[in-house]
């Protein structure tokens, strides 16, 4: 049993706070939002977010940050990534040597092209800072649908304290030390569901969809290990497991904004309909970013770039990626004979 | 311009007849059914298969294997995996050193447990012997989807003349010289296929389905490297590429069967009400075989073999895949602290 601070009271945060307390832990929630904490600790439902799941009714819910991250065993930051950074330094007067922080939100900086953990670990030095990720719909997990995750730490002592407490009978832990892999995965993920969005809008079916999400993860996989991941974290639960999922949602604002795109409307015209933040969008120019600063080539993200940004024809680039020069699937081989 | 001959007039035959005739090839099919070939000889279209697709007026469709296979720059077997070594072994006397087959079929011998190629090259040692396969609803290429594919042969000049035959700018044509990899992928992944349509059809959701995806690739990767494959070809178009679309697929066989055992069915009640070959089941006899061989853990494939075999109920298979003890998921790892 521990006390545990949960920090973000969106669908992720309170799916994972539910199941902590059904797991046995004091869970106390945080949010920035007086009218979201007052209708909560009132109704114990979500019902903007996680509308007919019946919230434990001890679980609270406070706009007292200090008061939500002091004393836990572990807190979780389940706060959106433009929004990660500047909770975590709002928090450090409150946080301890040894803290550990696992974050469970996706994402890239633009400017610094950090992962989130990268940005909590700026601002929070002291803490030790952990994440969890995989193919996981909130909605599903609060309706106790099995589900398998990954949690990754620095230490394996730290992975298996987390492992512990979120493990349960519908909700596989799996634990692993490649912390950069999980969130670069994570992260890039979105652009190829903006990709993926854009081949359904376009009426394209089931074998285009496959070949995006395929080499896809291999552009996410080449990426990522020039940039210190692992390649089976890529071919795992927090990449194609996660990538899998995003992409066949019906729910995943990425999918449905390249949707949008794939129908012939320009990207701020998706962005308006889906009236939401797509962060596709923003993880697309980081990892064309990264892919320059890291010599990769990543024909598939280039083109959904040159799509949102240069506006471009889905049309062209679909034929641009078909057209490419035929080459082998996987680098060089040997040839038995 | 080839002259090809096409053994077997499935949708899959069909589809590639028809890519390969718009890609300027002469095409000459065969099937052992007198009716099928005159329907198809007065009709150009296979109204059972591929009802409402065009089929070329230049292809010629005979019962006569002798002329289909004779003289022939390369021949495609697209019969069933049951009828793939007799069919070969009928080819015999008409086929000369060296010829070129592309066997585009899947399946696993559940006595000699043989691939179609390594069957294929035992009834026509002197057959140059190459597979295709990737992610490819034989009716979305009927009607121009794009897609990508992967020729695997043993020599690089073979890749490459069959790749210059099939490409064309909505197909896509890789080469590899991982033949082995490459036919396990797309055998096995019909075990996981039923899995996944176990767990739709008991309700699951999107992220069950994608933890079945990922673990059991996962699954087939172990199995299959242990057994001379590569690891990328597992990560690939027809690893999980296939694995991905034959999941996704409300039109697999495999799924669908599975899905009537999720909803309580007996596999012989799904078997008799999906009332078409589900080579799913013998691939997991098959599986769990060479796991023992192999000396591989294949938890999900011998679940699903419990299912089938055993009568067990698919709640408790989930439970118990859902509870083995907890784990990282990729065995051994360094920890950065």
């Amino acid at each position: 049993m521990a006390n545990v601070g949960m920090v973000g009271a969106g669908s992720w945060g309170t799916a994972l706070a539910i199941l902590l307390s059904n797991n046995g832990h004091d869970v106390e929630v945080w949010s920035i939002d007086e009218k979201e904490v007052a209708d909560l600790n009132r109704d114990h439902e979500h019902k903007a977010k996680l509308p007919g799941v019946k919230i434990p009714e001890d679980i609270t819910f406070t706009t007292d940050l200090e008061h939500a991250v002091t004393g836990k065993e572990f807190i979780v930051m389940a706060v959106p990534s433009v929004f990660t950074r500047g909770t975590a330094a709002k928090m450090k007067p409150y946080i301890k040597e040894g803290q550990i922080i696992v974050n469970v939100a996706k994402g890239i900086e633009d400017d610094t092209l950090m992962t989130l953990s990268e940005q909590i670990e700026e601002e929070l030095p002291m803490a030790d800072v952990a994440v969890l990720s995989g193919p996981s719909h909130a909605e599903e997990v609060s309706r106790g649908l099995p589900t398998t995750i990954v949690v990754g730490a620095k230490s394996k002592e730290t992975a298996e304290l987390l492992q512990k407490a979120f493990i349960n009978k519908v909700f596989r832990v799996y634990i692993s030390s490649d912390i950069e892999g999980i969130e670069l995965g994570g992260s890039l993920k979105n652009v190829i569901a903006l990709a993926a969005g854009i081949a359904d809008g376009m009426g394209y079916g089931d074998n285009t969809k496959a070949a995006l999400i395929t080499r896809g993860i291999t552009e996410i996989s080449r990426l990522g290990i020039a940039m210190g991941g692992k390649a089976e974290t890529f071919s795992g639960l927090t990449g194609i497991g996660d990538l899998i999922v995003t992409c066949a949602s019906v729910h995943s604002r990425n999918r449905k904004a390249g949707f949008l795109m794939g129908q012939g409307k320009t990207m701020e015209e998706a962005m308006a309909e889906v009236n939401m933040v797509v962060e596709g969008v923003y993880s697309t120019k980081a990892a064309v970013k990264l892919g320059k600063k890291y010599n990769v080539s990543l024909p598939i993200i280039e083109e959904v770039n040159k799509v949102l940004f240069d506006g471009k024809n889905p049309q062209d680039a679909v034929n641009e990626l078909m057209l490419r020069s035929s080459s082998s699937e996987h680098g060089s081989m040997e040839w038995s004979k």
